[in-house]
């Protein structure tokens, strides 16, 4: 841990030395404003303000300390820190015990969850080296020895299917270099689920479970999920024995449970609550109850296996960055299909209205689109329910016209998984529709209801 | 009522024929199948098989009878129904009676609610005409003397924000010169949300209730929803005495409770569920009860009505064609903004991810369309939650290029309200931002959260 100081500077550095402390250590704080605590020092990102300390308590939660508030800071003792940076830098420790702990993989590629905050501004800055990763999860130390390896720091916006290669291949490198029994992906909510459904296809047929987890509020927040959502994400990654790609979030807005959901069938459907994250038409995996236990829930079916096992779709880590999702809306002016088409984007996952429907004007220029090879698959905007082509003129107008009507996988999962088929298969249609993971469920005809 | 054997031929014509009987009567039918049963004989569309007359029953439920199997049909008397023929013919019959009889407007644009099915293949065609429009509905005989008009007769995906503007401008001319109490508007359930935004607005401060109302089963199924959301809307146009614009639809699966939506409020949340739409972030207004009582929600505030009064907003039923709704995804491709510009459209919502947000490759293509007089507007495709473009880099980098943050006005009312603004206005950004009818609530600060 050489960067004691890390990001401090100007009078929180001065600060931290009069008192002979550094980032990365607990100690223990009292402040004019008759404050006590104690916490582990943060670092903090290279353009902080230089009026604050931050210390991590023993919650999760984060606050930022005055600088000249501290009426005296001391280093204390704390046994699992030392223990944990040691397992860092000697892997072997862990393995001389006669209970070998296990080795949880912590990939970072950004965003709230693994952020610092900025006290002066609120702005949130992301962790940019594993150290730095390290040094704010301090929660995670009882449960394994921990491999912090940063593959990304952005937003998750700025994420595109060319980095979901990137970040598949990462996974399963580094999971094998370290011998590792779980991985808990750390990254931006904003396209979460996305990255989620491209994983569960390019990590298929992969030997351990892989678990997505973000943060709707940043640490320094009295509500933040970040802490929670860590811990039960790394419990289910290192105790479920279950292979597969989840998503762990909060289940509703208390501190208790963290739904586990399958990564194909998730989607963010708030903009800032922390349970945001609903499965679609689906049932939750599971959840974790306070951190440490797991929860089954008895309706989720397990995929068959049968396309895991066939070494055909196995670790097939390629995405195809030629993919575009439209959504339909009145009025809307298919020449943008054509557009997206003649700048070399060769499949569209089209949100249409209702069962899956879009106007005659859209129907026809889909029907030229596939004639010239170009792969136009139907999902609803409506985002629950299955789409159904049979029922209405316009649906049968595009089979007819060879678009492929998606039963009731959303938009984003339809995206990420054409973008996966494209990138590694020749027969798209066929693939599309090959349920894989339980990326869609039987469909119960409408007229039956 | 001319066309008495509307829409039959062949077989099924011949039969009505022997028995002396035509579309639009009431008759008393005994089968083969040892059905016995009463019912309207309603109109058929032109194409329709001959093998089937139909009937639609008390409950509003239609069937389809096989000619064959009919072993005998006699007309009765139904003296409802002989009222209300003559009331569409002569208006001045209800006024005679001491109490007068309320005029209800029942305007039709198309849809699964206004439509006839051709019980061979399934398919379900629109109503044509007024007299058909009328026929399809004797459900509503008891509540009021109904004038039907039939706008469109378009599937809801073909309607575009032009044809708003006629249906706009159709409501008001033909609700004043029949005197109408309430206007009931039937159409598709796909863009059924997108309109009912839409007429929220041209319709500020028209006098009586207008109530958008659809089906997702249609009439020809045990599961129809048809009648009961019809009864239900007419019911609220007439009684409620609450000028506006809602859309009434089952609340949840049974057939009891009818949900009133605010029109702005509003979003098709499923593909076929017949409790598919929801109110977004917004209490109901109302729901209607067995379709005789309105029960009011305590919790729904009424809109200030500053903004309904002012005749500078009153009645402006332009809507401008030139408005896209966009969805970012993971990689989106920028330059479908710049060439949906070069088509001449003057204002994009945009579905961005989490709190608003797209890739920064977006952010500067929109600053560059924001500088040359485009309006951008900042949606979320999370549907729920506000955006907030002050907590990350990415929102501030928007605001910062001259994206205007929406609230949490869901896409396709912003896209409604946009499509209206520019029809009618110069001030874009500040009348966006205008809440005029609650389409959009206030924000509570994510930092006291």
């Amino acid at each position: 841990m050489e960067e004691s100081t890390e990001g401090y500077r100007g009078s929180a550095l001065h600060v931290l030395r009069k008192y002979g402390v550094k980032a990365g250590q607990m100690v223990e704080v009292v402040t004019t404003d008759e404050l006590e605590t104690r916490g582990l020092i943060v670092p903090r990102y290279e353009y902080a303000d230089d009026a604050h300390i931050v210390l991590k308590l023993k919650s999760g939660y984060n606050i930022g300390l005055q600088v000249n508030s501290v009426k005296s800071m001391r280093p204390i003792q704390d046994s699992k820190q030392e223990e944990k940076i040691d397992s860092t830098t000697a892997r072997g420790h862990s393995e001389d015990s006669s209970l070998r702990k296990k080795n949880l993989l912590l990939v970072s590629t950004g965003g709230t969850i693994a952020s610092r905050v900025d006290y002066r501004t609120g702005a949130v800055y992301p962790a940019l080296s594993a150290s730095d990763l390290y040094l704010t999860v301090p929660e995670l130390d009882h449960l394994a020895v921990i491999h912090p390896e940063v593959v990304f720091s952005i937003y998750s916006e700025n994420m595109t299917p060319s980095d979901w290669s990137v970040l598949s291949s990462r996974i399963i490198e580094l999971a094998r270099s370290k011998n590792s029994d779980g991985v808990v992906v750390m990254m931006g909510t904003d396209t979460l689920a996305y990255t989620s459904a491209a994983l569960s296809f390019s990590l298929m047929g992969f030997e351990i479970p892989v678990v997505v987890v973000g943060a709707q509020r940043s640490s320094d927040r009295p509500s933040s999920d970040a802490a929670l959502n860590l811990r039960s994400a790394a419990l289910f990654a290192l105790e479920s024995k279950r292979p597969g790609v989840y998503v762990a979030m909060h289940l509703i807005e208390n501190d208790q449970s963290i739904a586990i959901h399958a990564g194909t069938r998730v989607r963010k459907n708030h903009t800032s609550r922390r349970d945001a994250f609903q499965s679609i038409d689906a049932p939750l995996v599971a959840t974790v109850e306070n951190a440490s236990e797991i929860k089954w829930n008895e309706n989720y079916e397990l995929p068959k296996e049968d396309n895991h096992r066939s070494d055909r779709f196995r670790l097939r880590t390629k995405f195809d960055k030629n993919v575009a999702l439209v959504k339909f809306h009145p009025g809307f002016d298919p020449s943008v299909l054509s557009h997206l088409v003649e700048n070399g984007i060769r499949g569209i996952i089209i949100e249409g209205t209702g069962l899956g429907h879009v106007s005659d004007l859209t129907v026809g220029v889909i029907a030229d689109l596939v004639k010239s090879g170009i792969f136009v698959g139907m999902t609803s905007q409506c985002i629950w329910g299955h789409v159904d082509l049979n029922v209405y003129d316009t649906g049968r107008d595009l089979i007819q016209a060879g678009a492929v009507p998606l039963e009731n996988m959303f938009a984003e999962t339809a995206f990420a998984k054409l973008s996966w088929v494209l990138g590694n298969f020749e027969e798209t249609s066929e693939l599309m529709l090959t349920n894989f993971l339980g990326e869609f469920s039987l469909r119960i005809p409408l007229s039956t209801r």
